[in-house]
């Protein structure tokens, strides 16, 4: 008998963004685990089994995926985006850390996928072509304090930044406090982008500055991208602007 | 006559690391412009022209591109991994800005892709599964102190810490450097990963610590993942440690 667990990034939102090797492994599984929302995206075969959850419980939900597999089951953990950022591979993971020492033997693989802030960024222009941090708002497993930290050394490396989970149940104040810093930190013209369920239905960006974004407009969908003092617009007669991050930092702000 | 250019990231080298979308781009195709070894990757069909070129003339290659599209081709720009991340689309909204003012009605599309820091990640587990950098390292358009100075706030901010095209021809001594600052700011058991063209024939993977890391290790096909103070190993008896960032802060170092 012999199980295995396959952590599955299905990409932000439509198949087209989701890879070949997702969709092989989701297709070879006899037991998918994975938060509602996503789970509910994908089309099934009959005799897959289902194990669905709520999105606060990623140690159980990993533990259970864990035990499927050692007991000969082929289990997938699916993810939105790529699996690996602030995702549910670190939890698999760490399951595995805390576990009994024989789920250090399953055969784990993790399949990449497309993150948000990529899909954000492709929809806008290329506003990550330059150096660039990711920053997670969300759990309540970090303190504040160390988030505030963190989004002030950013600046002040000028990275361009993006924000993920900036409204989460559990802080939803969050993003309002890292506008703050960040208002403390940049110039009021820094570019910023609002970018919301990019690729589904739903999807909603909105390109402002610093000095006029109102930080309520993101919600737990959404990503927000902060540019850095290089970040530029290409202003066009029809559609809004390029939004880009030259790949000099001799070119300087448009 | 209505031209387009799409600007594609391929993935980091296998096809079923390759969006669908991306694929129907190059497929749709009347032209397709790249670095010469992202275009041989290809299949393509019978009609596709190629220009393929060295890969330090981005802004003429994208010029080309965008003179296609206003010409009323279907031009594809060919990058691997995601266009976005150090790579083509930056280039292309670039030469847009300095071209000239109709090629800002151009109808541009970016496709997003799996960027070589998630397929390395995914190889090893979950590095980047807590607040993380890129760095590029590569191109001479940036100064030194401005990437030292990026560097050493990374480190204070305890980002994990992505580093592309570590060893480029224009600058193959910046490897070297960067860890010299590494080095001052970081303890010697930091983890280190060199991941080499992930996903391809020509794969390595070296997992290893600050102190023992051989720079030179790094070519120009290299993505070096540097660990924050909490990424951590779960070793294995059978293969390599599986390597993680935990979603805790408070988790520690293992």
């Amino acid at each position: 008998m012999s199980g295995r667990l396959t952590i599955v990034g299905i990409g932000p939102g439509p198949a087209r963004w989701m890879t070949p090797a997702a969709q092989e492994a989701i297709a070879a599984a006899t037991d998918i685990f994975g938060y509602s929302s996503y789970v509910d995206r994908l089309a099934l075969k009959p005799g897959q089994t289902m194990h669905e959850s709520g999105n606060r419980v990623e140690l159980d939900r990993a533990g259970a995926a864990l035990a499927a597999a050692q007991s000969g089951r082929h289990a997938v953990m699916i993810s939105g985006g790529d699996p690996g950022v602030f995702a549910m591979a670190a939890a698999v993971f760490e399951a595995i850390e805390r576990g009994p020492e024989e789920w250090r033997s399953i055969d784990v693989v993790v399949e990449p996928g497309v993150t948000a802030m990529l899909a954000a960024a492709a929809r806008i222009g290329a506003p990550l072509g330059h150096d660039f941090c990711a920053i997670s708002l969300s759990d309540n497993l970090k303190p504040w304090s160390a988030i505030e930290k963190r989004l002030r050394l950013a600046c002040e490396a000028d990275f361009v930044i993006a924000l993920y989970n900036p409204a989460s149940l559990a802080r939803p104040e969050g993003i309002h406090r890292a506008f703050g810093v960040l208002r403390q930190a940049r110039p009021g013209d820094t570019v910023i982008v609002f970018a919301r369920a990019v690729g589904r239905e739903d999807e909603r960006v909105v390109i402002t500055d610093l000095e006029s974004a109102d930080p309520a407009m993101a919600d737990m969908a959404t990503v927000v991208i902060v540019g850095s003092s290089a970040t530029r617009l290409v202003q066009r007669e029809q559609g809004v602007p390029w939004v880009y991050t030259p790949r000099s930092m001799e070119l300087g702000r448009g």
